[in-house]
């Protein structure tokens, strides 16, 4: 593929933003990325929006003629692309064959998610969808029960400990304090995240990501056609996505994600670089054990030695290689069809040497966002 | 755009398939599409799927994960797009853009619609959540609620009669007798559809396409690959997409569906044709006013003749220019994310000359496919 460029950034603040509406959320972070930009709405030639569920948290499908209405970007093409959380890695992903198509000059990758509008109740309904329904949702089985099996066994086989997994949420939350679109601005302890109240054995409330309302977007362009808006802008060189059993019991190991590990090598293969060229990635913290199997199947450290990395600091800014500086799904917030865009966002900002008190020394970035317990997880590779 | 080469079509039979579930619909189409081909599962390279409402319809979101997982393809990529009933429309146009970007070789644009599993009731109401749902849903305009104005406006500006909608209706029928795969095989008079239960006036429930399960697929190849599976592929030359207001009180004239308008300018451009060299069409008949506008939209008709056209007998098989020669949404049926995608197999059958008894004369045909009541429009044109 060729490399293509990010020209603007846009965030909204992650929360519970019962001010704000769905469509406001995505224009105000729309609305900040074509600033970011230095360029006019005119100039945008599609949009593609990751959105998980519309239909179910705001009685709206068709998100993708409402954005672009209440945008006042019509007539331009516009595209709703979903795989559950990894909605927003696959309108990245969409944006940059937009642009490689010809088709496209200047394409808009966005994702929104309004998750606070109904009752707690149906949210969680609304995310087991995400899951297999006939074989785990209808039989009551909830995401965080999913991930808190993956954490038993990823203890069980290589004595990952009920520590290390609670160290994952006090660095997240700590980077969260220094990132002011997060979520939560809380420090932590180890103690806190195991007294916390049990969710799924053994996984408690503070190794669950929030639920969260919330856009970001990103806007990419050609190699050629960027340097009419910005100097030095930040790259996209790679891109992979890869698929996997949707339910958890198909898989013949489960704690390892081969949609990532596959996902990752396309990536790689793409951008031509490895795991250890990597500097600084976000990944798909859902649940504090996501964040370890991540790290493992993205190549940065062994099968087995993710939660004794942690342990040692190497996920830590300033370690070997900082993760989620941004505070991570678990403290900035998992607005589900808006995290893989997010995740771009902070990448391109520490490229670019703007993430503030929470910058870290970095060229070259990777973002990792999973559909589901795995089924789906999109990897992208940047470069200054 | 380059061209990209149709290898593969298969579809399922339209209609209320009780017996059958959403994931095995899509893998039956698929399957067919690869038979079709002459090919084998591991020559795809990804798969893009246009769904309307999974999360609504069978309470089931990442679909994509779950039709890769049950048709065996995992670890390719698997995508689904989204908006509303232009959704299989949006799939083929990503698969062209997957193509073009040199990112993927050969690539399978599906939809899928299980729409019978929910009660009558809950189906209108999802159906009205491609509409705004703010502005329009939650009032309690419904789908045809929103036709039956542009029709009644059409009716009183350009003097298109009660009559001519019938007609439209009368002709897919007929149409429909021909095509094995569609949900009806009743032929009707314009007196029955005239004399049928009143829905929203004008309209009347023989003129209101129906509830429908169903699936269908292509393939897609590069033009280089293609010739590794077939002699003579049908190609598709133009591709557009366009957005316009999601609701029908914010634009200027409810008689004009701009999105169509604009779709077809890209699509005609993209492959250096003109509405006039257009000998074969399948045409979003949602509602048979649907019809009307999209033929007018398209520029097969002036702005207004459409009504008389039809009456003249010019879109039928034999015609000046056949229109859904399938029996179109209304008789052939409307799984709604599936029905961009039927349309493009239609097209490849005529164009390949395997259309049977429904056969017409025609070397370019052309695609239509509308989400909710205009807001989003997609235009295929293929050719031999």
């Amino acid at each position: 593929m060729n490399r293509v460029a990010v020209i603007g950034l846009g965030l909204t603040k992650f929360g519970e933003m019962w001010d704000s509406s769905f469509t406001r959320l995505f224009v105000e972070a729309g609305a900040a990325a074509v600033e970011d930009a230095g360029m006019d709405g005119k100039d945008i030639g599609a949009i593609y929006i990751g959105n998980m569920s519309g239909g179910r948290f705001i009685d709206q499908e068709h998100i993708s003629s409402l954005i672009a209405d209440r945008a006042g970007l019509n007539p331009i093409s516009s595209t709703r692309v979903e795989a559950a959380c990894a909605s927003g890695g696959l309108a990245v992903r969409q944006a940059i064959m937009a642009i490689n198509s010809g088709m496209h000059d200047i394409v808009v990758a966005g994702g929104v998610e309004k998750m606070t509008d109904v009752l707690t109740e149906k949210t969680t309904q609304t995310l087991a969808t995400a899951s297999d329904t006939e074989w785990e949702a209808f039989l009551g089985m909830t995401f965080p029960g999913l991930y808190a099996m993956m954490a038993r066994r990823h203890m069980y086989e290589y004595g990952t400990t009920r520590e290390q997994l609670a160290m994952v949420s006090v660095k997240n939350h700590r980077n969260a304090m220094d990132n002011p679109y997060a979520q939560y601005h809380t420090e932590i302890t180890v103690e806190q995240v195991i007294n916390s109240p049990l969710v799924a054995d053994p996984l408690r409330l503070l190794d669950c990501s929030p639920i969260t309302d919330g856009a970001a977007c990103v806007i990419l362009a050609s190699e050629k056609k960027a340097k009419d808006f910005v100097d030095n802008p930040v790259y996209i060189t790679g891109s992979g996505q890869a698929s996997s059993t949707i339910s958890l019991h198909s898989r013949e190991k489960i704690t390892t994600v081969d949609a990532t590990v596959n996902a990752a090598e396309e990536a790689y293969k793409r951008a031509k670089k490895d795991a250890k060229d990597i500097q600084v990635a976000e990944v798909h913290d859902a649940f504090t054990i996501g964040e370890i199997v991540a790290i493992e199947g993205l190549g940065f450290f062994e099968k087995g030695k993710g939660g004794i990395a942690t342990e040692e600091g190497l996920t830590e800014r300033g370690g070997k290689i900082p993760v989620n500086t941004s505070g991570g799904l678990k403290a900035k917030g998992h607005p589900v069809g808006a995290t893989g865009v997010a995740q771009v966002v902070e990448i391109a900002l520490q490229l670019r040497g703007e993430a503030g008190k929470r910058q870290v020394d970095a060229d070259i970035g990777l973002t990792h966002n999973v559909g589901g317990s795995g089924g789906t997880a999109v990897v992208h590779i940047l470069e200054k």
